[in-house]
């Protein structure tokens, strides 16, 4: 943990400023222990954790020109958010610039913030891990927090209910990933017949 | 109208039973004010009005029956609720059984409970009737209905955004039809730029 912390933490700190990094080491360390409730491989979980975010640039021009020169923007404006955005480019950073092979951690890094249907066990860790990390404060989140360590699932369910909830009270555009992830964890254990 | 009424009604009253044939008139009567209010073809607004429902089935088994016969069930069980299920049966049966050609009328039936991206005015008007007819009570009905004849796109935004925090607060599916629809009309007049 304290190797990998060595090996990225100047760069971190210099694109996405030192408050974001230390919630990354948060989320690392959460994920870390997730992993280890549900046997998913801890290094990924650690790698994936501590470079959810490192797309985020603080300096939020920068996030857009990287975008841009990337050729990871959308057509679709509203899609180009830095909440949608940063996730996207940390995925592409994190190939290219930490030299990250791993299809899972790349995935667990670019589905952070929206979800997806089909999410491997550690895309679920990684986008609830950042959820719940121990400096989040909001309704429900103690409920949601044990979740995380008794269902994966209906953990997802719950965070992405509570996601989805929060852009449409607030006027804000809601990713179609997020409305599909959502239906996926709600179908998915319940076996309808006609 | 009473023409209309006079080719329809018994076929109707026969499908889908006598309290959804009367709510078909009210959304008829709704949906020609509208119509007036904005320029809409009045005869159109009539048709898709009264016809908007008439895949409804009052037997439930009848609709499942008749939607797997015309081809219309979707390989993803959870799209096969009546509720979603019943407005591409009714787009159908207005088609081949009612003998309605106008796309604009058969599209309206079509989406009238979900909602699409780029609907006419049309099809705005038929969702909304629907929703407001002077029958229906819910928190904020009074709003709406006042919106729906200053603003219809303002009007389909609210509404949808009241569907989809019904849909979630009731662990229901979501269709994704609906959450397009909603950042359709919450983006459309917005012109973001970077």
């Amino acid at each position: 943990m304290y190797e990998l912390i060595d090996k990225y933490k100047e760069t971190l700190i210099k694109d996405i400023g030192k408050k974001r990094y230390e919630h990354c080491v948060r989320v690392m360390e959460t994920a870390k222990k997730m992993a280890g409730a549900y046997g998913v491989n801890e290094q990924k979980a650690l790698v994936a954790g501590l470079l959810h975010d490192c797309g985020r640039y603080i300096d939020e021009k920068l996030l857009l020109q990287k975008s841009k020169q990337y050729n990871i923007l959308s057509s679709n404006s509203f899609e180009n958010s830095k909440e949608l955005l940063h996730a996207n480019l940390g995925a592409y950073l994190a190939k290219h610039k930490y030299g990250i092979d791993d299809e899972d951690i790349l995935n667990a890094i670019k589905y952070h913030t929206t979800g997806r249907e089909n999410m491997s066990n550690l895309e679920k860790i990684i986008f609830l891990a950042d959820y719940i990390e121990p400096n989040r404060v909001f309704e429900g989140v103690k409920e949601i927090r044990e979740l995380c360590y008794e269902d994966l699932d209906i953990a997802m369910l719950k965070s992405l209910t509570n996601n989805i909830l929060h852009i449409i009270n607030n006027n804000r555009y809601l990713d179609i990933r997020t409305a599909r992830a959502r239906n996926y964890f709600l179908t998915k254990n319940i076996d309808l017949q006609y």
